[in-house]
């Protein structure tokens, strides 16, 4: 059994899953960004080879498990348990993805937050017996995103300064209850947070509470602070969140300067590609974490980080009818070593 | 520990997760079928008091939590975690209906599968040790689903002898480590599969076979028959699915006559409830979980169930672009005793 069971939001994991493999797959801007190097495909063709955006972001995730599994040295038979969601109406990038393995399937929409949601609930199912390998995936696509909840790619419109780029990008992990590390030792899945902002170009700003929200009570959890992690990794907030998050911790008592970052501002150099506040999408997380972040864990840059993914939960019907922007954040730490 | 590890589909719980309080709420062609009794609530105003449709099925899913907990005799505040999804594009319904409660939030996507597998989520995560308690919840409604699916409300078109009606309900469920019962004992989680199906308006055919798999494979895993149930129930595959699920299943040697049935089947009259092959839509399989299934294992007419949430994995952009519809079957047994 675990250490929970204490009425807290984190739960502790007595036995911390292992990553077994991870890959990240993304699209010609991204290749160009500061991170090019690290991911395992860079794919030039917007629709990777396919007939249409969505059918593209489909392929694009199911290269990722592919890749993900190959590096892990796992036959997809082997994985008991899929955990997947993406931007798309109905989530069908993952559907259509996943069906190809016939690994048994549990479909997910935590907007941007998805890969966090994920890895988290892979990590519950093999910390509590369930299974000894999972994965966890997550996708986005710039075109199939932009057309479904702004405009028709061709339009042309002209995007705020507070609006973010949606990641052609996706990440998957292949979990295991044994191996050579990163393992993911805590969870903090977040509350849904609603500030009452109803501008769907500034994101960040809607997110950022519900990031506070988490990695407070992380902290707070754990009677720890931001000092505990060598890097606490937002994804994605973007410059404007970011700096939003940074504020609003700091009002609560947690200094994270020289920490913290957010995926957003690491996959796109914000000053040169045009990207305004930064990266978004499920896929920019996902991509960032399988390939940067888990690379550096394992070439020891880093001993423990926080992965905190971040979604805006609205749909455009939901803004179209003035709802504001109820924001999520999931927590989850990752650690070379087992504690 | 679990039972698991075994490199099988179906995972048994070693304490299985105890239901606290469940309720369902419908709308008015539901209060008029042959369960309108068992529902905690009919609402006749198809806007729930709301200003939208989409407004109106988020606040029916907050009625339907709010009155489990009601019923469970407990405060929002000690639910750890709710797991919740709906039809409704970035499954808004739920994400909006949870941020009042305050509680951590995983949020899912399994089309008509979303109840069963907020189910099974949840009782791992308390089989699992991580949380005392959780609920699981879904919804849909007619009219949201009718326009974001098919066509604006006010068109009228005709509908194939093989659609569904897309019931408005929902229904939620807490569950906690400790209860009087039923009882979740067993989960399997379903591959996707699809067999090529291309009419959206024959959904019961797209998920049949995934039905099929999924039931055979907890069949073949706990080396059982149909004949360890008092009622095998889908939700929802309407007529023309239950009747291919009865073929397949025979065919792989698996008779469920006298046991088996629809929740699509069963919420309405379909001889004069204008409905054709029956209702369909995550809050179908809730609604009636939530009221006639839970009712019928407390009152003791059954001892144990297999609910079998099947969900169609399309998008009207999949359908769109030509591609074929995936299924899912998510099996929960629910049981009078802990066995």
């Amino acid at each position: 059994m675990s250490l929970k069971h204490t009425g807290k939001q984190t739960i502790s994991l007595l036995s911390p899953p292992s990553v077994l493999g991870y890959a990240g797959v993304v699209g010609k801007k991204e290749g160009e960004g500061p991170l090019a190097s690290v991911f395992d495909l860079v794919e030039n063709d917007a629709f990777f080879g396919e007939s249409s955006f969505e059918k593209a972001e489909s392929r694009m995730l199911k290269r990722a498990m592919e890749l993900a599994l190959d590096k892990a040295g796992l036959a997809p038979s082997r994985v008991e348990y899929a955990f997947a969601g993406d931007l798309l109406n109905q989530c069908t990038a993952s559907a259509f993805a996943v069906k190809g393995f016939k690994i048994p399937y549990f479909g997910l929409y935590g907007a941007c937050s998805t890969m966090a949601e994920g890895l988290a609930l892979a990590a519950l199912t093999i910390d509590g017996g369930f299974a000894d390998i999972c994965s966890a995936a997550s996708s986005s696509h710039f075109c199939s995103a932009e057309r479904q909840y702004r405009f028709p790619l061709g339009y042309g419109g002209q995007r705020t300064p507070t609006a973010q780029w949606t990641v052609t990008g996706s990440g998957a992990v292949i979990l295991g209850s044994d191996g050579p590390g990163p393992y993911i030792t805590h969870v903090t899945p977040g509350r849904v947070i609603d500030t009452g902002i109803t501008d769907a170009n500034n994101m960040g700003a809607a997110m950022a509470p519900a990031a506070c929200d988490t990695l407070a009570a992380h902290f707070e959890d754990l009677r720890t602070g931001p000092d505990r992690y060598d890097l606490i990794v937002t994804g994605d907030l973007g410059s404007i969140g970011a700096s939003i998050l940074t504020d609003m911790l700091r009002d609560r008592g947690f200094e994270t300067a020289g920490r913290y970052n957010d995926c957003g501002l690491m996959i796109f150099d914000t000053a040169s590609q045009d990207v305004h506040a930064g990266g978004s999408g499920c896929g920019c997380s996902a991509a960032v974490l399988c390939g940067h972040l888990l690379d550096c864990i394992r070439q020891g840059r880093w001993d423990r980080i926080l992965f905190a993914g971040t979604g805006a939960l609205m749909s455009p019907t939901s803004c179209q009818q003035g709802c504001s922007i109820p924001g999520i954040c999931c927590a989850v730490s990752i650690s070379k070593d087992r504690s």
